[in-house]
């Protein structure tokens, strides 16, 4: 096989342009090799954008690579998370991966999956759904900027097709607010989609009119002409105002005449066959090794760890919203320096805002932009920060796809969502979180809160900061009766028997609002000989089978989960889960929201929803055969 | 009370805009009185757009307040739903409320509710989450413009705040695109968001730009000069091309003092004595009524009902992937004219291209956005069309928040997902859908489908186009035997006991890929001297509580639920929900996706995750006390 150009030389910021081309032929190379290996992957969107990232890697990027946790490096995340071959080859570039270890692209057990994730330390974060590699660099540009106040840079690889998505105008729209000078979106313009052109093509004013309009910097290039990428690379470093936008007129299978430029080449390894002629056709394999320029040193402006929380108290019996709660704890975490809040424009209802008397420099207001909300957590979360983000907990659902990536991402991010259940009231039921459980249970590895009193929301509220993962707490509207002492501790996986005797005829479960409506079930129940339990589930996932197993066995299996919230998926389905494969299951009546609310007060809401104290009365009664 | 004006004229489009001016005050009037009598509301993000509506009601909107189902009207979408007194005081001065029902605003049973919800027939969708009311409103001018063909229009009220939403963006990029000359946002620029002022507050030339690059007609107008709007309003009528933006500066709180251009009274009625005085300040109470101009006549161009639809089928034994029977499906039900399909630019992996094909003027694709995907089919779905509209499952959860509002609209829409779980394989976990039948399952009213060959999923994609609600089919990538002769039938809420004995010691209950693993591993454990029934679980909602209840007493409680699905909210859920209250409670065995896959082959990522035949093996025998 012929080689056209150096094959070992190593490629450094003096190198010239013509090298650097070289390196680009071999990122080609080396994607298409490892894709057509593995049989499936995504060679053609990588030859696009491997010029741009030659240039990139070999001039502008300043990174550590036997360091890459370093706080000093650069940032590169692969919004088009599809490019992973490119992505991959440029670590066999840098040398931290061996060429062996490319070939098993794809296979089981193996780091360099489909899509990337940071099972790979050289990555921050996972994409592979479209549209979040941009916004949650933006969280990362937003950490450089004002909290580690570092020079470091944050680059995104952007399709042209996930510019379709409304994440990506929130991200810009945040960037440009925040003057995010330190972040570049280099836009590889490929002209083609996953099954044709794409809706713009290479209509490059619109594109420039869209970005420029949202507050960037907007230069178009030519993605293949390495002087015009250098140059674009060196002014987006340079500028001192706004974000960046390199919008790469490319062509998708760039190099390959056989692909280049052509339709039906998404998605789709080259056969073996046409891949050699198309290696041939780049000049064959080579080894050139990019020797990245190193960070600037520096040291973040903020040191984690230290500050002395003291976390709020309530006087029993004073009514307090966990909402509020949720709002002072913030404040008082807000001693430890590196925890961060984020809004949607609704601080003033979650308490959010207390944090921000405090700690406004740690604030950051994201307006009604939930999957930019929670996206900026991720990117904070990147670089160590003990994010928090808060909105009403209905419109989490629309950034779940971004708590979904959060999950495989393995980021640590605490969201508390307010406003949850027909509680709510009068606003009537586009406010209504009725989902939100089954939501967040269902995301791997997440834990799921749901404290019913003042005390409990900030002591739970205080072990969120230390808990890894997704942690999700949602906070209710209304004000109610603190129930546990100052002082009482809480714990992810644990719950409180409230009210118990030896002999027990019901269990009564509920967390949050349903918890105060079963405490006064108990005792109407006990004027009529019915002796209840009384649990507070507040610790949704991990849930505390123990005590379940334990209220099984004292009732002799009779447990009323009550919970505002759909019956699917929430509190009840925790409690069957926990104990499904009990010798003796128990027999779990449900009470849950199964129509649609309306407005009105919480109490008749509550009790047209059937999950108010007459409710879980009568529900008690008939499973203890008394009536 | 002094009243300055006219107090019971009737107000019509060649009335002058002085007495239009009248209707704006009353508006505000009337929605200040629903609000401070409920003791909440947005009384003042109302005020901003009473201009705005008064003079769209009386002189360009064309309705048939009498007959809101009419094909000929035009439709006014309050995408800023905390605008209903408004929306409500519009309503009473088109005669179709009293001033009665107004007071009931926010009442326990009143349609009246704080947010707008179509129990009222003038209510196209439900409202009230930020950023829907305009993708909603691209629906239904799609269907306006390319299938009834009628030249009614679609008037959506946008706030400035929820600008901040990036399917605002997503739906703009459609509607230029699709050239919706039929669509005007008129957007309520009054500078106040919820907590303080906006981002942008009045620098109406970043809202220009940023809508013009987006391919509308901006028209920036001082929102309280009714010449101006009334000028705007027919320019956006008259348009040919492009969608139109009305982008109104105006005031918060707008013509009483002291709330006008303030912060602190978003959501918030006024306390009696002040509204009082603000009524005074507007000029008293007054009755007028609004004679809107009649929609021009017209006959939808696409007749709904007939054309005969013939299902595929597929041979016993032949490898089908049931996404490929969706597409097959969604072609031979085109032959019904109302049903229309909508995709995210995976229509060749999802098959929703073989739609296409056929009937390409009823295919609509949105790119990858996925807010607009859905929020497109619930447009539709408000001209009575059948919308379908796929992606790959995984990234449904991009739009979870849309799906929540179309159940509160009691929309009809069908969506389907392909590529679910683990077995998609190499391309790693953020194309795998694992935690969407938990989501899908919690939406209220939901049918959740998940065949496992292609005769099942031809069968039950029929089904969807006649059910009613959200209607969710989880499709799967690899291709598997089909196991169900051609004609055998399948409904909501059934199942199909695949493989049963009289004795059978176990039951093993999958769907989708899975049951294709349990038909293997009862073969196996039949060897072993192991009876196991096997269950076919393809309606996860409804479910099929009578067999499961029958399994439950056969195999004396020993169940095995197998899913490519983490284990929360997922098919064990629902097994474990419907056998809740059964006097013996079931012993379940949840096998399903615990950890984090990464790519591999599908065999080896079923086997990884304990879903694999081998699993439920073990899972059956230690069940049957076998281990």
């Amino acid at each position: 096989m012929s080689v056209t150009g150096k094959t070992s030389e190593q490629v450094t910021a003096s190198s010239d342009l013509a090298l650097v081309g070289e390196l680009g032929k071999q990122l080609r190379v080396d994607g298409i090799r490892a894709s057509t290996r593995a049989g499936s992957g995504h060679p053609t969107s990588s030859m696009s954008a491997s010029d741009l990232i030659a240039v990139l890697a070999a001039r502008h990027l300043r990174y550590d690579w036997s360091n890459p946790k370093s706080p000093d490096n650069d940032h590169l995340i692969f919004s088009k998370g599809h490019a992973s071959p490119l992505n991959y080859a440029l670590f066999k570039a840098a040398g931290v991966i061996t060429d062996a270890q490319l070939m098993a692209y794809r296979t089981f057990g193996s780091p360099l999956q489909g899509h990337p994730t940071p099972v790979l330390p050289w990555i921050d974060v996972a994409t592979g759904s479209l549209g979040q590699g941009l916004p949650i660099a933006v969280g990362v540009a937003l950490a450089g900027k004002y909290l580690d106040r570092l020079p470091y840079h944050v680059w995104t690889l952007c399709g042209d097709s996930e510019l379709a998505e409304g994440s990506v105008w929130e991200a810009l729209d945040k960037a440009s607010e925040y003057r995010l000078n330190n972040l570049c979106a280099i836009c590889d313009i490929n002209r083609l989609g996953q099954r044709g052109p794409t809706e713009h093509e290479w209509d490059m004013d619109v594109y420039r009119a869209r970005f420029e309009s949202f507050g960037c910097r907007a230069i178009v290039i030519d993605g293949h002409d390495l002087e015009q990428v250098d140059r674009a690379l060196a002014e987006a470093r340079a500028e001192r105002e706004r974000p960046v936008a390199i919008l790469a007129r490319t062509k998708k299978g760039s190099g390959v005449s056989e692909v280049e430029d052509l339709e039906g080449w998404h998605g789709r390894a080259l056969p073996a066959e046409m891949a050699e002629r198309a290696i041939i056709e780049l000049g064959g394999i080579r080894d050139l090794r990019v020797a990245t320029n190193p960070p600037e040193p520096g040291t973040p402006a903020i040191t984690r760890g230290g500050g002395k929380v003291e976390l709020p108290t309530y006087e029993l019996g004073a009514k307090v919203a966990t909402r509020k709660a949720y709002g002072d704890t913030l404040r008082a975490l807000g001693a430890r320096p590196e925890v961060v809040v984020l809004d949607a424009e609704v601080s003033n209802s979650t308490h959010a805002e207390e944090f921000k008397k405090d700690h406004s420099e740690r604030f950051f207001e994201m307006w009604i932009a939930e999957q930019q909300l929670v996206a900026a957590a991720v990117g904070m979360s990147v670089r160590g920060y003990v994010p928090f983000a808060s909105t009403f907990a209905a419109f989490f659902t629309r950034a779940f796809d971004f708590v979904r990536m959060a999950s495989i991402s393995e980021a640590n991010i605490r969201l508390s969502g307010s406003h949850a259940g027909v509680e709510i009231g009068a606003d009537g039921p586009s406010q209504m979180a009725l989902e939100d459980l089954a939501m967040m249970r269902a995301v791997r590895g997440s834990t799921v809160l749901y404290p019913s009193d003042g005390n409990s929301a900030a002591q739970l509220v205080g072990l969120m900061a230390d808990t890894d993962g997704i942690v999700y707490m949602r906070t209710t509207r209304g004000a109610y009766p603190v129930i546990y002492p100052p002082g009482e501790s809480f714990a992810a996986g644990g719950s409180k028997v409230v009210v118990s005797h030896d002999d027990d005829t019901v269990a009564l479960i509920g967390a949050g609002v349903t918890l105060h409506l079963a405490l006064a079930a108990a005792a109407e129940l006990e004027k009529a000989g019915v002796r209840a339990r009384v649990i507070d589930l507040y610790s949704v996932k991990p849930v505390d089978t123990a005590t379940l197993r334990e209220a099984n066995r004292v009732t002799g299996g009779r447990l009323v989960v009550v919970e505002d919230h759909h019956p699917e998926g929430g509190l009840g389905s925790a409690v069957l889960e926990a104990l499904a494969q009990e010798a003796r299951p128990p027999r779990v009546v449900q009470l849950a929201v199964r129509g649609l609310p309306g407005s009105g007060t919480p109490e008749e809401l509550l009790a047209a929803a059937g999950i108010d104290t007459a409710a879980i009365v009568a529900a008690a009664r008939r499973l203890a055969g008394k009536d």
